[in-house]
């Protein structure tokens, strides 16, 4: 005798989920995620890597946290510490860095350390969905700060700052993506980061810097870290996902001991060891070279996608070229809610971001999408942005032209 | 101006732990952890299987989860379901199968579906001390089902489930360790296994069996896995920590999707790409003569873990030799508290786990300890044993006679 018709659902907690769909595999134009260039992961590269690493110290395997205790591989924590301090100005040793399986799981550290139900967190207007997520599900009240095409608007921060104040609430951390904004892209000047750090300082805020995008800037130098700035205050994450894959699941915490400790102290696991020593082997040696190749490639993607949207969309869509990353964000004709788009897109074989899963009040962003270009090859970029256009004029009689092609005021392509 | 005295305190959750303290290394001699043989670790074996992989599929790694959804990499599951078949007598297919990051978040994943503050919980009485943790932290009641040396006792999960039953309580599952019972190393006899699953049947309560120690099975054939007997009933979890090695985080969870479905729509990280696609190249290869390396290796450390026992503490200890495993769990004279004997070898470079910390409830095990015998080395195994008898003899005045060494009776050696 079994059981298979045992029911689970008289033992499930109260707050369980239905099951997922079964997974159905990517859309055919897959312009969200986080994804990287297939083309660009050095496999020779990680394959010579692990070959050096294991026959180095691959016997630290059999020990939990390859006995170097819950801060994770030494020699990854100090390349960390080395390219943090040559690319971002950071001033840390290998002590002060922490390894995390994803720069999620700093996310989920560092708001089980600081945030519990009905506290308040500043968050930029429109940021990564996996944050307001995470934040949302925690019960936070989350204080959107409103953008500009080059980040955060001092000005009405240091207005929110104030106006908490006065109610009493000292909020538990300032949520940044100072560098290469995540959605919009953009890169916070060096003077509005003195100014947020000053203002930081002033209301006894932490800064919480998530730079998971930083590696990947190419058009301009950027400024150096908020935490080069003023390490006593910020909180600063990275990753490796997006300067070498996401599929590794590598990020870091460089904060204060008094921080790192705590989060140390508050950790159950530790991270794939195998990974650690693959990328501290790889990176140690080829870091700015790799880096330099990759953003290289994203950099004519994104070429690719500017050009298919100026034909496909011509001015119906705007945007700020960003100056690095994988994502473009981008504002249909006014009065479109993007919402409307994704069913028809979807039956269309393309998947985007709609902007309202990406900000803090969803209706400030229903124009709003964003579109990450470093998966599809260049020819599955101009064709999912002609298919996308086809599926916006047949929704909306947006783009009413399309490349060489006029739609009629009924649309349809 | 920066904020090196800016007060985290102030913000902090009212949880918070106070940070840990710095990493000092491992003891001299190591009987704590579920470390591995460091000399088992394949690692030419490893890096081939990394070369392959790589080669053949690195290019995935460019995309979250390989692309491949959120249950994990296809190969590795596949080896995992046919592993389960032939190994474990589990009818299973790769769609059954979710890869975890260690087997502690299949824990982790289960509880949250299943276990709320105020639930009950079953738990043999001497467990996993990860798996107890989670269970008090989450605010859960953990009844302790009593063992003896075969593992769960029937005849009283009987009555304490008759018990709960009775007062209108209907546990959310019941943990048990059958195969290679942490601590204790004993396996469930077939009769006690369709036992227990009959009870679970009856009283309509869930059976979680951890399995992370199967594949380390030596001197006799393991029984079935509950989940081979009864799929119905039974989530079934096991890891690669054991078998290959525990820095890298692979565990799995096998389930109807029922329940499958529901972790993974719970779930909002995966898990590193990396050590999977090596692993599942590995072991697709050489799991069996691996695992037969492995625990011929593991087989003669606990020869010479069970020979200093007996050299160095002769009757002064009691315990049954596991049939498999990396730990041998046993029993001071009567009236010895384990838990005063921590610091004291601390002193002399050796770390074991008190029972206390291994016991639904601390006070019936004081006078057990746990010993880890993979990661030391013969000659460890052999000098810490004797280094551990001479500080239980400082301590307690036994045991008397150490070796060829007879203690006075104020102890001393």
């Amino acid at each position: 005798m079994n059981s298979a018709s045992f029911d689970y659902t008289a033992v499930l907690a109260s707050d369980a989920p239905p099951p997922a769909s079964r997974w159905g595999g990517f859309p055919r134009y897959n312009f969200v995620g986080g994804h990287n260039d297939p083309d660009q992961i050095p496999l020779a590269g990680l394959a010579e890597a692990a070959a050096a690493a294991l026959a180095r110290e691959g016997a630290s395997l059999a020990t939990y946290g390859l006995g170097q205790g819950p801060l994770g591989h030494l020699g990854l924590r100090t390349f960390i510490a080395r390219k943090s301090a040559s690319h971002r100005g950071i001033a840390a040793t290998a002590d002060d860095v922490l390894i995390t399986t994803g720069s999620m799981q700093g996310i989920d550290l560092v708001n089980r350390l600081l945030v519990q139900p009905g506290d308040t967190v500043i968050v930029e207007e429109f940021s990564f969905a996996g944050a307001i997520g995470k934040l949302r599900k925690l019960g936070a009240t989350i204080i959107p700060a409103p953008l500009d095409q080059h980040g955060l608007d001092i000005g009405k921060l240091a207005e929110i700052l104030r106006d908490l104040a006065a109610r009493g609430v000292r909020p538990k951390y300032i949520y940044t993506i100072p560098t290469i904004q995540n959605p919009t892209g953009s890169i916070l000047p060096l003077d509005r980061r003195q100014a947020l750090l000053a203002l930081a300082r002033t209301h006894g805020v932490p800064v919480f810097e998530d730079e998971c995008y930083a590696d990947l800037v190419w058009a301009a130098a950027a400024p150096p870290a908020l935490y080069a700035l003023d390490p006593g205050i910020v909180i600063h994450i990275g990753s490796f996902s997006k300067s070498l894959a996401p599929a590794l699941r590598l990020g870091y915490v460089i904060a204060p001991w008094e921080v790192l400790g705590r989060l140390v102290a508050g950790r159950t696991d530790s991270t794939g060891a195998l990974e650690q020593l693959v990328v501290a082997e790889y990176f140690s040696r080829h870091f700015d070279s790799h880096v330099r190749t990759l953003t290289g490639a994203l950099a004519e993607k994104l070429d690719t996608l500017v050009d298919a949207l100026a034909r496909e969309f011509g001015t119906a869509v705007e945007f700020h070229r960003p100056d690095g990353g994988i994502f473009l964000w981008l504002k249909l004709s006014d009065g479109i809610d993007v919402r409307r788009l994704v069913a028809p897109a979807a039956a269309a074989g393309i998947a985007f971001n709609p902007g309202p899963e990406w900000a803090v009040d969803p209706e400030a962003a229903s124009g709003w999408l964003r579109l990450c270009f470093a998966l599809p090859s260049h020819q599955d970029i101009r064709d999912g942005v002609a298919a996308f256009a086809r599926v916006c004029a047949e929704q909306t009689g947006i783009p009413s032209r399309q490349a060489n092609i006029v739609h009629g005021p009924a649309g349809g392509a």
